[in-house]
Formats: C-alpha cells, structure tokens, sequence
C-alpha cells in the first residue's frame, strides 16, 4: 500500500485536538472522513505529536497509507475540499518510504507561545495568544528558560495523563522574546512530554510577573514534582510550528 | 463636556461594520452601549473612518463627550469590561482637546489588505485574509499600483453608495510586497472613498493573475467609470492600521 506524508496546518479553537474522540471535531477524525469521501478507505492518519484541545499547527506532519496510488497534488486537493468546513487545511502531500512514520520518524519538534502583553484583551488575536495584562520582566524570563534547556527529569512539566515511558528529555532551545506587544517563546526538542510546553510557559509566566524569581523555575525543575509546577498556560497561545526528519 | 479620544482595535467579522445599524452588532453600537453601562450617559462616538461589514481595524479613533470626567485608564477598563463579549477593544483613552473631531482632524490614513497566495485554504488566518490560490504576479501588481498614486479621479474605484461630495482624491502611497505565503498591499491617503480600497485591491488582483495588464488598470483608472472596475475584494483581508492627525 502506497504511503503518503501529510503536512497540515489547523485552527485548534473549537476542535478536540489531535485525536479521534467519542464526541466533538479532530483533525485525526476530519482527515480520515475527508480520506474516506475522496477514495473510500478507511484509514487510519498517525501525527507527529497529539495536540490539545484548542492548540494549533502550522505544520504538524501525519502519515496515511492509501490502497491505490494518487498524484500527490490531487489527494491535497481533494482533501481540503472535503475537510471543510473543519478548521483543517492539507498544506502539503507527498509520496513517503514504507517504513517512514510520522510520530517515530521525528527527530525534532518546535512549539511557539504567544503572550499578548498589554492591559487591553486581545480582539484580532483572540484564541490565537494568551492575554496576560501586567507587565512582564523580558529578562527574568530568558534567566528563568535557561535552567530548562538541556537534559532533565521533567516531572514537575508533565501532565499526569502523560503516557510517556520516562518522564526524561532533553529540552535544545527555550527561546524568550518579545515581538512588537507579544512575549513569544519557542522551545525545540526531539519530543516533549504531555502538556510540557504549556506547564513551562505557565511557570515562567510566574517568573515574568515576578511571583517566582529563575531560581524558584530552577527548584521547581530539580522537585521532580508535578504539584511544583506553576498554573499550565492555555491551550489558545500555543502553536506546533513545524516536525524535523 | 469633556472630549476623549479612543483608539480602538476590533475584529470586523461578524460585525456589521462601524456604523450603528437596525440589526446587528456595530463597533459604534457596541462602544454607545458599553459608554451607558459606564457612566449612564447616552453619547454618539464618531469615528475616524467608517468601515464596512467584516473589515477589521488595528487602531480606528474615535471621539466622544461625556458628562463627567473621569481618569482616561477608568473609562478604558471599564469600557473593556462592558463591550465583552462584543470583539471590539478599546487600547487607549486620553483626553481630547474640545475641538478635536476623530473625522475631520484626521491628516491621514493607512489601510493594509492581506492575501493568502497559495494553494491549500487558509486557517489559522481565517477571516483576516482574502484566499487567492493562482501564484500572483507580484512585479506587475506593483507596476499597477505605481498608476494609483497621486491625485486622481477614483470614480472607477468608488462604490455606488459613496456619499463623499467628490471623487478626486490623493492616493500618497500604494505599496505591494510579498511576506511569507501573503501578499499584502498598503494604501496611505488623507481620506479614502467608501469601497475604494477593496476597489483597487480587487483590480490590482485582476492584474496579479495576468488577466489585466498594468495598462488596463490605468485605462480603468481614466475611464472614471464603476464599470471598469475589476471584482471589489472581499472584507476578510482589509484592516485600518492607523489614522493620523
């Protein structure tokens, strides 16, 4: 059975996330309906990483196997032509090795957050970014996202649904910076556990309030410990930006 | 009666359009009604511009006389407070001088349009850009927009209902340049005339496609004839970015 790759952007407002659920829209849901219109099989699509409710993609990557071949371009074209009207849009198709999979495949994620970092809400932006009216100390939150980078036991970051077998990863980057009136971070990884970019940025929004110093980040990190984590940032900031191979 | 300047951001879709309507939730409305929750008074607000249904604006002004003073961060909360659900954020509130009109002191405004020039549908940007799939030809898109600028008679580029008592304008800028996946225009002039930006943008779209030459759209221009129009742009792309006084 011919397998294709799949790049695919989405707007997570209002979707279950990633995953097929009993009740309401996945993208991994969406996708096989929009397969079984086009060819009639019944498939299923593996992602790259399960996204939350709420969060987005610019490029989260799946892959499918379909019974008969396809150009690449009429499969895209026909995809997004049945996908709507989810919030799901097939950026890219394109034929794949047999043994290319998505999720272990991967050898990179990137994940951005968006702060808007002013007192009026965000209208324009709305469900795209996190609002967080006061002031936040630029500084203190690079210093803060130092301490993550590298390799540690992420515990304190981890969901307790995480079905990871060690809660040990090793974190590349952890960018902070600020764009205009957004706080944006990025942070890169071969995987992340569940809800870790999230439970980072809600910890180091602490630190930018300056209700926690990078030092309380730091301790919080070497607790090991999931009730040491600050408040998990929503689902609205964060976007997966893009999967390596 | 004190005089206070707003600057206001807003999200156009599912609005009306700035203007009060019989039906339908309009960013004038919506600020009236927020002003009477605040401070009982029951005040026209009168706007730099008066956009359509679906455009959005990044920094509209306004100006309004109320009954009492109060602290221009007081009047943003609680406005703020009142106009939710509404997508409509007011950024700023200072006061004004008794003679200031958000219309008529205007010295200048910008108006920025955005379209997604690629294949696949756009979704993260739903509703904040014009979807044009066929690659644009950018080089002749400028070439067009170089005939708009100066003064002219915008006849052509004027909808049927504009009420502006003529139609000669002074177009200061027209500017066409690719970001990303997007090509986005941006119009300076020191008043524009209903429909007119959606106007140009929509014939200079006729000549990305290489359906127009940029000789065509000066030939539209000179013929100060609605007719000669090309298809008006739809509302999604178009956003007022600022206003100078």
């Amino acid at each position: 059975m011919p397998r294709y790759r799949l790049t695919i952007e989405y707007a997570g407002t209002g979707l279950v996330g990633w995953q097929r659920q009993p009740v309401g829209v996945s993208v991994q849901g969406a996708l096989e309906t929009a397969i079984a219109k086009f060819c009639g099989d019944q498939v299923t699509v593996h992602g790259a990483g399960r996204t939350d409710a709420g969060v987005h993609a610019l490029a989260q990557v799946a892959h499918v196997d379909l019974t008969r071949e396809h150009p690449p371009d009429t499969i895209r074209g026909a995809l997004n032509h049945h996908l709507r009207p989810a919030p799901v849009s097939v950026l890219a198709v394109a034929a794949a090795a047999f043994d290319f999979d998505a999720r272990r495949s991967a050898i990179g994620r990137v994940y951005r957050y968006r702060i808007l970092n002013r007192r009026p809400p965000a209208m324009l932006d709305r469900n795209r970014v996190w609002h967080v009216a006061p002031p936040l100390d630029l500084a203190a939150m690079q210093a803060g996202a130092r301490h993550l980078i590298g390799r540690h036991d992420f515990s304190t970051f981890r969901d307790s649904l995480c079905q990871a077998k060690t809660p040990v990863k090793t974190l590349d980057a952890a960018r902070v910076w600020r764009e205009g009136e957004e706080v944006r971070l990025e942070f890169a990884a071969r995987s992340f556990l569940h809800r870790q970019v999230r439970s980072m940025t809600g910890s180091l929004a602490q630190v930018g309030l300056g209700r926690w110093s990078a030092a309380d980040l730091a301790a919080a990190l070497e607790a090991r410990d999931r009730a040491a984590c600050g408040p998990v940032a929503p689902a609205d900031g964060l976007c997966l930006v893009s999967v390596a191979y």
